[in-house]
C-alpha cells in the first residue's frame, strides 16, 4: 500500500509506467514527469488503445515534449496474451492520439523487450521500491509475471488503471483495458500482490471540462498548449462516442494517487475478471457486498478528490 | 407503463401476484390487499424463497391473516426452467417465512396449474388490463409466455423484483430471483413488453429498521403484529446473512410504484441476462451508458422514495 | 429396457410420437404405423425442422397418407424452451418435406397441448408401459417433465433421436435437435429415467441409397410412392448441403430398435450437454472412456445393424 | 508439410522438441535422437505433466541415457499462460517417470529461457527449416509466437502431440495436453502456419503391449533395459487409471511421422479450440464434415501404421 505518511517531502516513489498511449497516457506520464514525487524507471509500451509501433511513437513523443529524453522507452507485447488485437480508434483516433501533434522523437526505442526489462528493472532493484502503473492492457505486466513469477513478492505495488464496478464503456460491463485483454487482467488479478484497481468509478469524477482545457492553455508553456489541444479533441470524442461532457483523464488517476495517497476512495474487495460471459466478458466484478471477505491485497477505487486532482496536475504540468 | 395520473380515486390496477413468500412477498401480497388502488386477481406460486409446497402455504396462510379467503392461489412451477432448484433457507428460514407464524389456511390451492392461471387470466380480460407483478423467479411467467406468446402483447406491463445493476446479493453480481432462473429471466427480459425491472439499486433503499418495525407493532391489529414478528426476523438474518443493518422490503417495491407510480426513480435502458459467466451468470446487465440505445420497453428503477414508501405501506396496512 | 425376448408376437410397444416432421419424422411415422409391434398412442408436435404450424400439418398428412386417421395429433409447444427459433430450411425445405405432396389432411390438431397429453397418456395409463420417442427438439419432453415431475417414474423408457458423440451435423460438434433446444435437451437427459440416444453415430448408417428409393417404388402403394419422391428429395438435399451421399432416415431407428430391441448397438455412458461452450453449445458429451462411471440409466447408440433395418422399414411400410 | 519424398538419404529434419516429460515424452526423445533422420537442434521444457524443475531433470536424464550431452536443454514456462498448474500425477506418478531411474544428469539445463531459444533459432536459422514438436502443454509455443510473430512464416511445420477429435482422456471430450492450457493452444492453432495435429484419435493406436516392453528388454542396452522398465511402469498406471490393456506412447507418434512421413493417416480440416465450455473446455473441436472448409494448414491424424511405427521405433532404440 501507498507510505503512511505523505509529508516526506524527499520521499519519491519509483515507477514504471506501462501504457499505450492514448490521450489520458500522455497526460498520466506528463504528470508523472513533471511532479518531483515520482520517478519515472521506464516506460514501456503495450498495444490497446492503438498499435504498438504507434503507442510507442506517442510515448518516444510526449517524452520530447517534456524534455525527458533520457527516460528509457521499451516496446512490449503486441496484441493480447490470448485474443487477438482491438483498438479504441474511435476515441483515440488513428493516430492514437488525434488532434495533437507532439515533437517528432529523436530516437528509437530501446531494443530490449517491455518484458524484460520490467522483470530486469524489478529484480535488480531493491525488494518493494519499484511500482508497477499499467494504465493499458494488462498484456506485458502479466506476461512478466508468467515469466518471473517472483515479480510478485518483489514489486511494491501495483497501482493500475482498468475495470468498473458499476457500468463499463466498451461495453455495458466491461472497461477497455480489462476487455480487449481479459486474460491478462486474471493473472493480473489473482496475483497475491498490493493492487489497487483504479477503474472508471473513480476515472469517471475526473472529467477534464473547458476550465481545466483553459487552465492548460493558460500556461504559456508547448507542455500547456499540447496539453490544451490534446483535451480538446478528446473532450470532442468523448461526447461524440460515449456522449460524456467532457473527458475522463483515466489515467492520470494512478500517478495523481502515487503523488497524493489518499487522494482516490478506496476499499479493500475481491475482484474476478469474468472470462466466459456473453454480456459480461471482460468486467472486473468486485465483491462489494457487506458480508465479502477481504482478499487482503486488492483495493478498489470508488471516488477521487476532483479538486485536489486537477490543483496536482496543473501543478505538475506547470513544472515541465 | 402506469398511468399518466395519480388522482383517478376510482382507478385500480388488476394484477396477478406471482411470488415465492418470503418475507417480503408477504409483505408485498399485504400491501396489495390492503391498498384500495390494487386487485389481485389471482396468487400464484413458484419455487424460490422455498419449495413450492411451502411458499403455497404461506401465500395461503398470509391471505388468512388478511382475510381475504376469496382470492384464488394456484401452485405452479416446482423448480426452474431449466436448472435445479436452489432455495434461499439463510435468509428464510426452512419454512419461507422463518420467525412469523401465520394462521393456519382453511383452504387448499385451486387445481388449476399457475402457468394456466396467468394464461386464462390474461387471455380472458380486455387486453391491457391485467399487469404482471412477479416477486420470486421467473419461472412461471417464462412457462406462460412459451405456451401463449400472445401474453406479451396482451398483459399491460409487467413489474417484476429481481437484478441489480450495481453488485448483487447472492453473487457479487447477481440477485436471488434471476439468479436461481436465469434462462427463465431472459425470456421474460427478452420479449417485447412494457417491462420494470426493481431491482437491488431501488429495494435496498426500502430497508426496515427498528421505526418500522414499532410502526406495525403500533397498528395494534393481527396484521400489525405479524409484521412485525415478520420484520423483527427478517431484519435478524439479513444482519447475519448480509451484514445489512435493516431487511430491505424488496418486493413490496413493485406493488407501492403500482400503488403511486413515479415512486421509483426508472430510466429506460436494455437489459441482458448474462447466462454463461462464471463469475456473473443471473447477473441483469443493464446498458446504461449515455449512449446506450433504448429498447423502448424495459425500465430499470434506480432509486426510491423512501418517505413515500413507508407511508404507502403502513397506510395499507392499517386498512386491513 | 427394452423387452428381453423378440419373440412374443402378442407384445406391442405403446408409444408417443413427439416429432417435428421433416422426412426423416415422417418415415419414422410410417414406420410405426405399418408394425404390429408398435402401437401409437398419440403424436404430438413440436418446432424444430420446420415452424409448429407446418409440422403439425406435415404429421396429419402422413397419418391420412396412412389411412390412420384415428391417431390423436396435439400440437405443442411453438419455440424452444429458453432460445429463439431456428428451423432447417435448408435440408426439409420450406414444408418441412420439400419434395413430397400428402393427401390434405381433413381434420386439424387436437385442442389440447401436446405437453398436457404427453402428461395425461402417461399418468393415466399403468406405470412402465408408455414410451415416449422424441424426433425433434426436446421442448414439449422438457416442458412435460417440468410440469409433471412424476413423469420419470412413470414412462418406461425414451428413445429419442438426437445428439452425436464423434461430430455432428449443425455444428462441428453438435446434431440439429439438440442444439437448437439444448435446455431442454440438459432437462431431459439429466431425469434418472432410461433413456437411448440414438445420434448421428447411429444414424448415419442408415442412408437411403438409390436400391431404397427403388424398392420403396417397388411397392407399388401411396405410401410407396410417397416415400419414393420423400426419399428423392431428402437424397437430394443432404447431398447439396452436407455432401453425404444419401439420406440418412435418422428418426426411424428409434422405431426400428423398438420394433427389433437389439438393432441397435448401444453402451452404457453418462452424457452431459453442453450449454455453454463457444464452438461446442448442444453436443451432447458422453462417457465412453473405459473408466467413466455408468450413470445406470443411459445408453448410447454406436452402430446399427443396416440389413436388418431395411428389412424393417420395407416391411412395415409393405402393410401400409 | 512433410517432404514429398522418403527416400532421400540425407534428408535429416531440424527439430525442436518443446517436451514435458513424461514417460512418452522420454520415448519421443529417444526415438528422434536414434534416429538419423532427425537432428534434435533443442530440448526445450514446460510444465505439464510434472513440474518444470521435474520435467526439466527429466529431459535432461533422458539425454544422459542416450549420452545425447551435447543437446541443449533450456527450461521455459513453469505454469500455463492464463491458468493454474495441474500436472498428471496420476498417470506420471511423483517424478514425472514413475517406475524409471535415468543416469544422474551431469549438466544443468542452459540459461536461456526456452521461449527466447525456440525463437532464437527459428530466427538464426534459415526459413523453412526447423520444425516445432510440442508433446507438452503448448505454454512455450504461444508465448514465443506472441513475442516474436514472424515465427508463423518461417517455421517449416508445428507437429504437436494434443487434442482428440472422438473422445479425451482427462476429461470425456478433452486431452490432457490442451486441457491443462486451452489459451496457449487456441493461440497456437489459430496460427497460419502447417500445423498437423497428433492426437488421440492416432495416438490410442500406438498402444505398448508386452511384446513391445519384451522387444525392449531384449534390445540388452542401457536404453533397452530402462526403456522397458519405464513402459511397465507406464502401462500399469494406464490400466489402473484410464482402465487401457496397454501405454499409448502418445509423443513418439509425432517423431515417427517426421521420420517416415505418411505413417500417420491425416485430413486437412479446420479445428477450434473450446475455451468457455462447462463439459467440453479444451477439447480440440474439428470440423470433419464433408463439407467443412478446409483452412488450408490444419491437419489432423486420425490413423497409424501400428506395425511401421514399432519398426521405427525399435529400430531407432537399437542405435543408442
Ligand atoms: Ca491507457
Ligand atoms: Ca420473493
Ligand atoms: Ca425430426
Ligand atoms: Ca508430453
Amino acid at each position: 500500500m501507498p507510505t503512511e505518511t505523505t509529508d516526506a517531502a524527499a520521499e519519491t516513489t519509483d515507477i514504471i509506467l506501462d501504457c499505450d498511449p492514448g490521450h489520458d497516457d500522455v497526460v498520466a506520464l506528463l504528470l508523472a514527469l513533471g511532479s518531483p514525487r515520482i520517478r519515472v524507471l521506464a516506460v514501456t509500451t503495450v498495444a490497446g488503445n492503438q498499435t504498438l509501433e504507434k503507442v510507442t511513437a506517442n510515448a518516444l513523443g510526449t517524452l520530447a515534449l517534456a524534455g525527458a529524453e533520457d527516460v528509457a522507452v521499451h516496446a512490449g507485447c503486441d496484441r493480447p496474451l490470448a485474443r487477438e488485437l482491438r483498438v479504441a480508434a474511435d476515441i483515440h483516433g488513428e493516430s492514437g492520439i488525434d488532434g495533437v501533434t507532439l515533437p517528432a522523437p529523436t530516437r528509437e526505442p530501446r531494443e530490449e523487450h517491455a518484458v524484460d526489462r520490467i522483470i530486469a528493472e524489478v529484480m535488480d532493484r531493491p525488494a518493494g521500491t519499484v511500482t508497477l502503473v499499467p494504465t493499458g492492457p494488462l498484456t506485458n505486466i502479466a506476461a512478466a509475471v508468467r515469466r518471473e513469477p517472483r515479480l510478485v513478492e518483489r514489486v511494491r505495488e501495483v497501482v493500475l488503471m482498468g475495470g468498473a464496478c458499476r457500468g463499463g464503456n466498451v461495453t455495458p460491463a466491461a472497461e477497455f483495458n480489462i476487455h480487449v485483454d481479459p486474460e491478462a487482467a486474471d493473472v493480473v488479478f489473482r496475483q497475491d500482490w498490493p493492487l489497487t484497481m483504479v477503474g472508471l468509478d473513480a476515472t469517471h469524477q475526473a472529467i477534464a471540462d473547458e476550465q481545466v482545457v483553459a487552465a492548460c492553455g493558460g500556461l504559456g508553456t508547448a507542455v500547456g498548449s499540447a496539453m490544451a489541444d490534446l483535451l480538446g479533441a478528446f473532450r470532442r470524442n468523448y461526447r461524440d462516442v460515449q456522449g460524456l461532457v467532457g473527458a475522463p483523464l483515466h489515467d492520470a488517476c494512478t500517478i495523481a494517487e502515487l503523488i497524493e495517497p489518499g487522494l482516490l476512495q478506496t476499499v479493500a474487495a475481491p475482484v474476478a475478471v469474468e472470462l466466459q460471459g456473453e454480456h459480461t466478458t471482460g468486467m472486473t466484478v468486485a465483491d462489494l457486498r457487506p458480508q465479502a471477505p477481504s482478499d487482503g491485497t486488492t483495493r478498489v477505487a470508488l471516488g477521487l478528490d476532483r479538486d485536489r486532482f486537477w490543483t496536482i496536475l496543473l501543478d505538475a504540468l506547470a513544472r515541465l
